[in-house]
Parts: structure tokens; C-alpha cells; sequence
């Protein structure tokens, strides 16, 4: 439980996975710092690393690495970039935090694989974030204490509003699918053993050259089976939803951002047991708000006023109680500074 | 955008919730440190101090105010210890984020209202949390929009399981409805006018002598009604919800963390229109746990054998989708770093 | 069970409650015919009656109830014709069904229960339709059960799109709040021993002079309390919800048609566990659309050909599942007859 | 509209579905009577017959169908009787429903075809009772609408609590997903052209020699798929489910008994507008209800007393909407009556 040992951190690629890194750490995230950015644009590089204290442009990952105010690597530059800048951080012997996919082929994933092995142990940890949503971690849990028996099957739903313009068929595989293909092997701890793919005819609202929507299939090593659909111009919303069907009960994610259940005759969620659980997030922001504004030196949030009104509000409250009668409340008049 | 100037925290009041913050401060929180504890029992605050680089322990609230390390303060000790804490606090012009209840009662929170004043600029944020839950900010933002019109009544229900020993009715009111004293005023933006309790029989799960369930009624300066169900033994869980009627649709939070609104002939609620606001916070929650680790000294998440299996079944999944046959995966024996 | 002795109904009054009854007895109703149609406009009585085999044509009330086909009545005139048409169905005996309200005031219903009384028998079953709601059913089922243990608090939404003109604050009550009003003696078994009735500032929505919404609170003879919001232009739909607040547990109805309730840590509702009550409305009316088409002299529903289509594809399903491969179907070239 | 020419109904086959037939017709189907009831067991037929007023018993259903009290046949006998049942009402001209299957193979369902192309008119309607479902209606009405465009994919759940002894594989096929087979051929108007089974290793509640769960996978004449998981041991309940993906919006029913649409950036469901869609049903249930207590020679539902009480609150209620005050009602007391 320390603040010391800040970690300075090398983002590497600043689009808009790399932007908003940087703006992650330096904003939101405990303990690290954007000690350098990297990106071929140099003036793109330079003018990020103005607006940070401490932090240094670079247009080559080596450079970046090679400083010593850098403690570890995000990478966030394009996949064929990504083989390059890992082998130079195990040299260092630095973690690395790489945005999806590793690299753009298994060959050289296995490359990098060899690579680190040689470093003797782990380095990297890829950016797969569904692992760290609130709900499939729930899901997760659920699956893992295998309360509803063994899991049997997954029906996945990823939908997309609409694509860029040159988004390919591969894409929806390597791009999109991918993701179901991680959330799968993560939450079944077992690899997948054959894939299908199904095309219906393509919507309308498809590009043309787009097979869009698309039924993707697993097979895993434990006798899963896995069903994706995969839909990239459904127009409505960007739906990611996810059916773990067990044993005796099955649980899905990704309806209005709750877990829901069926077992036993029952469907439904769990109710939160204490406001601790129901509202962390809510604390975590508030105090994350109120010491954004201090360091701006700025006020903001419920005040004094807020305070007493809700205190002389208690008291007609109290009245009311004992009485059973209308109890009106009575205020000052509200000071200058409140309004 | 800077990480230069990392906020002081004295936080004073280590129990349950103090304790909590000072966990956030130094865990979860981005720009701050907790450079004092404070506490009446000593050795729990020396406890406490010892565990984190740079921070003292103090018995005197005043005296941790007073350190240069201080630059602000964060009060979670007995409601009653507020006010003296407060007044202090001004004395050195420091910017304080007070739990509720500001202070027990209104005459002395008038005392602080003048004091701050005094001091010629806001210095206090009070801790209603719920002003920070996502469910609670987006009712917030469509009551805002006017999208639905004015809001004529609220509905709130304020159900925990149970009460400790010692809960009386006046605590029903200042402790828990204070939370639905002070969302009303925040949602409407209008004081409330008068008040009234209705006490049915009380449950058979109510400890003797307390009168639970209550439905309280407030009416507002702006001429909405807001009922109240304050529940305290339901037995079931935590669960608030509120539905705001506005004049041509109704919204409510609290069913499983989702904002659900009706009007127009339908119900339902917002899809998320991409992945940036859809997995938020698991980017936030992946970034964080990533440094945790890093700092640690360890790596954890997603591995580079998990970026290899993805590429290695997206291999597959792409000739699939071009063959329309079921495909084959094939995988090298996973190695030992990896299992 | 029998068919012998269909019931011969006078419908009393033919506005649009009265047709539709009409309707409801001679299409959907097993073991009963309409007998007779009353209305003062002898011309509107006599237009419905032509179409009905064996219906008879009246304008007067108690000629219509001594006629030897009538063995009961159903009251749908206006609530102002309800007393004498009452009495004079208990001078004959007859049972009725009476529209809601029973009468426009507690001292003419005092007069009818009287005569019931002299009769010496109940007679009058009385129109209030949400005791037959399918959901309103299983709420009661449950209350009734005590599993949640007592019932301690209903919350109550009553919601219509708009008021057609000359609609009244009075109508509030009489009309729509006194279905809140029999739900709540029905579902609770008490008495309502007070009310009470707050008025935010009125809807922009709401016509002149009528005050929308209102909130209704009843307090009931075994200590319960009730809250009603009645929102008669709320705009969007018409709604009508009912939140039970039991003692270790809460159950709504109302959304989205299906009982949701709140206990032990989970929300949600039951899952059926056969196709005989899941389907039971579907078999209804599957059997009904067959009688009434083949009456008709038409056949409609699913052919020879579905069933044929059907045994073709499970033959090509059930060797799909043998084999482990895509199976491709063959079906016959469809005859004319089908098309 | 008339109750002339009620329809003599010969129902063949008297086990679980046909008795419950028998029960339908007699009770809850208006315009219809049983006249006839056949099953080879001679003592079981007599004993239903018995219970009925002009119903006869059978073995044969040729006798019963040649009955000039006969208008129409529902065969609820075996599969494989249905054949010979089939043809000889073809040869009387009588209307049948047939419940599923219309025959055991496809060959079979071709001879019936033949014969009734040979009747020159359509005289079967085969008991897929889903195409009566509440819910699946409304899918239906959204599809054939195109207001989402054309349908794309379905995605259906089939799960039952569990199977009797003897259950088979094929049996999942030609029991169960049959229903999925009409349900694609009737929401999408499109013959099914390939099937494919996928087999997940089997749960550890499933019978041996049971390949439970399976996912079954249809393509159609249209260039849709369709993708059905078939659990028939899910320990938890009777589930039925499908969601449409259409091209700018999918919808799904078999959650709580309500269609749920996502489309445009919104999920959600319809809001009725009025009481008389709301309460159809229970408008249907009450006054059926009322018939059938009638003509047992009861009264039942609201009493007198009822519609008393209803007066006597809105009276106190519409005092207390004109005053602002707590408004005490008063009742007589309650009659024996009505104890």
C-alpha cells in the first residue's frame, strides 16, 4: 500500500487506442505516468508529451524503452508494428501491456512466444479488456464455481453499428470475433478445436463485398460448442451479449448491464447486500472527481448549502415522524455563495 | 494532464468508511496520496500510517491540517466531530470533502455555512455519493434534457436488508432518507417544502420499537410530490431505486444497473452506440490492474500464449469463412512459462 | 361437464363496453348466448339483435329480464341505470353481471345490497376485471400464500394517454382510482379506513381545470398503506403496475406483462415448467380459430403441406445428427392446393 | 354471429392431449360441443363419454367420423394412427386438426397430401399451437411489417425440465425441434434446405445414450440461418425462445412473456394504449368465469358489498382530492351475506 515507485510508462502509438491510454494513466490510473510516447509523426509525439510533466516524445520504440524513466511499455501501434517493439522490450527485460492482436499471424506470435520464453518468464499481457468488464467478470466467476454444473455451450452475439469504409471480411474475423474468440478460451479454459462459418445472404445494409451478418462456430477441446453471431452493420447499437448454457442453469451478459440467470425455476439477478458493493463505482468517482477539482483548484460537488438543507430537511422529516402530521420545513434564505 | 503535484490527503476518521477511503486514495485514485491519518485510538492510526510511504499518524485533526504535506482533507469521523474538523479546515483554507452528514443537525451546519463564507470562497464538498452513480447521472442528464418534460413526482424505494443493533426511527430519517433528501433536491434542483410520514404495522422482521416500513412524502418548492418507501429490514438486499413521471414519460434506475424509461409507446432503455463508452471501465479497470501488477512485480491477464491461440484461430476462422467447411485448428503443445 | 343448458344473457345497455360484451359471449364465451339486447335506442338494440340467431330486441330493461329466454344479465348501461335495473333482475332471481361502477354512490349501493339481502342470496358479481388479469392473479396467489410473509405497503400506477373531453377531477377517482381502490381490498382482504390525496403543479399535458396527476394514498383496516400515482395524460401509453411490499420480499406486476418479484438476494420471476401452461392461451386459441373457421365452411392454420415440410426436414435433421454433416433437405415440388 | 350450428367435434385419441382437447371444447371453446370420443380402450372412451351430454363412445374412428352428430375430427391419437384416421375423414369431407405430427415420416405425409389433393380442397390444419402463441403472433406481425427489414437469422432455445424414460435422439429431432421447424418455415415463409446437428459432449444430468444438449442448424430456401439449441434435460425449466436479426433491428420473445426489440439505439417493448388491449384477456376470463359459475347455479368474484365499499372510498377520496386532507371513510357494517 504505497504511492512511491511511480511507473513510468512508455506509450507506444498514439492513435486513438494510444490517446486515450495516455489519457487513462495520466488521469484515471493509480500509481503510473506517461514517462515517454512514441509515434512515427513526431510533432504528433511532441505535442502529447508537451501537455505531460516528465514525459518525453520519441519516434523510435528502442529510444523510448531505452530510457531510464521508463518502467514498462504500453503498446498501442499497429499490429505489424507490434513483433518489433516486443522483442526490443524483452531485451530490456520490461512488461509490456500490448493492444489486441499480439501480432498479425500465429507465426509470428510464435516468434514472440520463443522470445519470451528465452527472457525465463512472463512480460506481456495483451489487451484483451472484456476479461476486466464488470459483467463477464461475474459471468466468469459464475462459470467457475460451477454452481450450474459444467458449461456445454455459449450463444454470442457481437453487433457493431456500421464499419469503416475498407473493413473486410477477414476483419470480422481477426477485428471483431476475435474478442468471442478470447472470451471463449477464457471463460471455458479449454482451446478451440474447429471452426464454421455460416453466410447467410448479406443485408441490405451491408457494404457491398461485405458478408455481413455472418454465424460463427466453435468447437472446444472439453466438447463445447459456441455460436457467434457476428454483425457489423446492424445499424441499432453496438450489442455485445454473451449465454453460458450449463448443467443445470444458464446466465447471460450484456442485457442493460446486468447478469441474469435461470435456474431451478427461476429467472432473474442478484440483488446487491450493502450499499458497499451497490455504489463502489459511485465512491471511486467521487473521490476521483473532488481530487480532480482540488488539483484544478476548483470547488464542486454537493456543498455546505446541500448539507444544511438536507440537515433541516431531517429535522421537519423527525417531526413528521413522531406526529403524523404534515411537518413544513424552514430554510434561510440561501447566501450568495451557494447560489 | 499532468501527474506533477500530487494531492496531500489527510483523512480523518479511520472506521469502516475512512478506512475505505484511504484504501481508494492510495489504490484506486489518480493524483493523490494519503499524507495523514487521523484518528482518536492512536495505535489504529499508526497502524494505518506505517503501511504507506509518507504518511503520518495524528490523534489531533488539527494537527495533521496543519502540516505543509496536508493540501486538503477528507473528514469520515462521527458526524458530531464535523463541525470542529470543518472550522478548522477553513482556518487553513483547505478544501475538504466531508461525509454526511455535514454536520448532525441544521443550526450547526449554519455555523459552518457562515464560517465558510467567512471565508469567501466554497471549500466544502459533501459526500452524496449517489450524485456519482452511473445509473443516477444518466437520470440526472435526461431530467436535465427536458426531454420529457418537467418532472411532476419521484417515486424512490430505499430497502436494506437489515439494521444493527441501536437503529432507531430518527435514524430511518437522518441517516438513510438524508440519501433521498438530498437526490431529490439535486434531481428536481428545488428545496423541499414540507413533509410526511405514514407508518403501516411493522414487519415481523423489524426489531422492536422500530416502525419499519415508513413511506415519507415531500412536497417541493417547484410543486412535485415525492413519495418515499424506507425499508430497513426487507430482508431481501440493498436496493434503491427512483422513478422520475416527467410530463411525457417516466424513467427509473435501480433494476439491475440500467436506466429504463417509458414514452411514447414504448419501454426500454439506451444501446450503447460503441465499444469506448459500452467497455469503459474495463479499459480503466485493465490499465489499473496491469500497473498494480507491474508494481508488484508481476504479470498477470492475458498472456502471450493467449495471443497466439487468438491468431491461431482466427487463421482458421478466416479460411472457414472463405471455404464454408468446418476448419481444423492447430496449435504447438502449449509451453511450460505459459501453463 | 356439459353443453346442455346454454346460458340465455340479456346485455343491458349496448355503448361500446356492452357490444364488446356482446361480441365476447356470442364468439368467445363457452356455454352462453345473448338472449336479448336492451337499449334505449330501440334502433341500435334491434340492429345488434338481427345478427344474433335468437336474440331479442329491447328498449326496456325488466321486459327483457321476464322474458322466458333470459336465465341471467349483464349491466352495461350507464352507472345512473344501474339501481333499477338491478332491482328488478332480484325481483326475477336473476344473476347479473354489472359493470363497474356498481352504482354512482354508497347510498344507492346501500339500497341494492338491502334488496340482495331480501333476495337471500348473492345475485351481483360486479365488473372489476383486473381480479380475472392473468398477472393480477398470480400477485394474489402469492400474497395469499404468505411466503413473503404479510403484505405491508402496495405501490400503484394507473396510467392512461390522455382524457377524452369533459373529463374531471372526480372522474380521477370514480373512474379510473377505483380499480386501485377494489385491487387493494381484494389483494389485501381489508378495508380502506382513510385517504388521503396530494396534487403536484398539473402536467402541461393535462386540460384546463383537471389536475394531473395526483398521488393517492390509502391507509387500510388491518394497517397497510397504499400509494397511487393516477396520471391520466401521461402521453406514452396506458400502464397500470402494482409493486406488493411484503415482509421478507416484494413482487410487481405490470411491465412488460410478468409477475418480477424480489427475494432472498435475487430478483426475477418463474420459469414454467411445462409446455401445457406455457402454451395454454396458444392451445385456447388454436382450438377456437379451428371451430370458428370451420363453421365458417374455410380451412386456415397449418396444412397437409407444413406437416409434410416438417417430417422432411427431421428426416434430413435426424440424419444431420447421425452423420455429424450438413444434410441437404428434399422436398416434392409444392402442389397447387398449398400454394 | 350466431350460436346456431353448434360443431359436433369427434375427437380420436383420448390420452394426455386429446382429454385435455375434450376439456377445451367442452369448456373454453365457444360454438363447439365433443360429439363423439374414440380411443381403444373401450372403458376409458365410455367413461369421458359418459360425463358429456350427447357425446358418444368409440374404438373405431371411422364409426365415429361416419356419426351424422359428427362435423369435424381432432386427432390427438398416436403418430402413427394418424394416417388412417386422416384418410377416412377425407372420405366423410370432414374438417380435421391434427396435432402434430401430421404423420411419422415424410413419405407418409405425402400419400395424406395426394389423398387430400384428390378431395380438391384443403381439410387438415396440423396443431402447431405456436403459431397461436400471443407472443409469437406479435413477432410475426413485426416481421411480416419488414419495419426491421428482412429477417436474417433466427436464434432459438428449446429447453425442457426433462425427459420420460425411453427419450431418444431422434426423438429431439422429431418431438422437439419439429416445433422449431414450423416456428422457421412460418416466421420467415421460407423452406428449409439444409440441417446440421452439432453435439457437445453431453451433460451430466442427460439419460445415457442422450446427446443433450445439441445445436442444430438450419439453412433456408431464402439464404437465412437459423441456429437452434435443443436442451432437453436443463434441469431448470420449460424455456421457449427466439430472437429475428433483421437487418436494421432484431427482436425476441420468450422472456417473461413479452417481445423485446432492440432498434434505432433503443431496446425495449411496446407500451399498450388502452384498457381493452391490456385487459382482453381478463374481460374474456371474467365473464367466462361468470357463465360457467351461473350455470352451476353460484355466485362468485365482487360482490355487492364490493362495489359498496369501492363507492364509499371514492367518495372519502374525492373529499379528500377537494380538501388536501386526510379524509376518513365510513362503511356499515358488513352484512352476513357477504361474510
Amino acid at each position: 500500500m504505497t504511492k512511491q515507485g511511480t511507473l513510468g510508462v512508455a506509450v507506444i502509438g498514439t492513435g486513438r487506442m494510444g490517446a486515450d491510454h495516455v489519457r487513462r494513466i495520466n488521469e484515471v490510473t493509480s500509481g503510473a505516468r506517461v514517462a515517454a510516447v512514441v509515434d512515427i509523426d513526431a510533432e504528433r509525439a511532441k505535442q502529447l508529451a508537451d501537455r505531460i510533466d516528465g514525459c518525453t516524445a520519441y519516434t523510435d520504440p528502442a529510444a523510448a524503452m531505452g530510457s531510464p524513466d521508463v518502467d514498462a511499455a504500453l503498446i498501442a501501434s499497429p499490429g505489424p508494428a507490434h513483433e518489433a517493439a516486443l522483442l526490443k522490450a524483452f531485451e530490456r527485460d520490461l512488461p509490456v501491456l500490448c493492444e489486441k492482436p499480439l501480432t498479425p499471424d500465429a507465426d509470428s506470435a510464435l516468434r514472440v512466444m520463443e522470445a519470451e520464453q528465452k527472457a525465463g518468464h512472463r512480460l506481456v499481457s495483451v489487451g484483451f479488456m472484456r476479461r476486466y468488464d464488470a459483467e463477464y467478470l461475474k459471468l466468469k466467476a459464475l462459470l467457475d464455481s460451477e454452481r450450474f454444473g459444467r458449461t456445454l455451450m455459449l450463444h454470442c452475439k457481437h453487433r457493431n453499428v456500421s464499419t469503416p469504409p475498407g473493413f473486410t471480411n477477414q476483419m470480422m474475423i481477426n477485428d471483431s470475433v476475435v474478442h468471442e474468440i478470447d472470451t471463449t478460451r477464457w471463460l471455458l479454459e479449454q482451446e478451440i478445436t474447429a471452426v464454421t462459418v455460416l453466410r447467410p445472404t448479406p443485408s441490405s445494409g451491408a457494404p457491398e463485398a461485405l458478408s455481413d451478418p455472418q454465424l460463427v462456430l466453435f468447437e472446444t477441446s472439453g466438447g463445447s460448442v459456441v455460436d457467434v453471431e457476428i454483425f457489423v452493420n446492424c445499424g441499432f447499437g453496438y450489442q455485445v451479449q454473451c449465454e453460458a448454457v450449463c448443467e443445470s442453469g444458464s446466465a447471460r451478459v450484456g442485457d442493460g448491464h446486468a447478469l441474469v440467470s435461470n435456474t431451478a425455476g427461476r429467472w432473474g439477478g442478484d440483488i446487491d447486500q450493502d450499499f458497499v458493493t451497490r455504489f463502489e463505482d459511485a465512491y471511486d468517482r467521487e473521490v476521483q472527481r473532488w481530487v480532480d477539482a482540488t488539483r484544478r483548484g476548483t470547488v464542486e460537488g454537493p456543498s455546505t448549502w446541500d448539507g444544511y438543507a438536507a440537515a433541516a430537511v431531517c429535522e421537519a422529516g423527525v417531526r413528521a415522524q413522531a406526529t403524523g402530521a404534515r411537518t413544513v420545513t424552514s430554510l434561510i434564505e440561501r447566501p450568495a455563495l451557494y447560489r
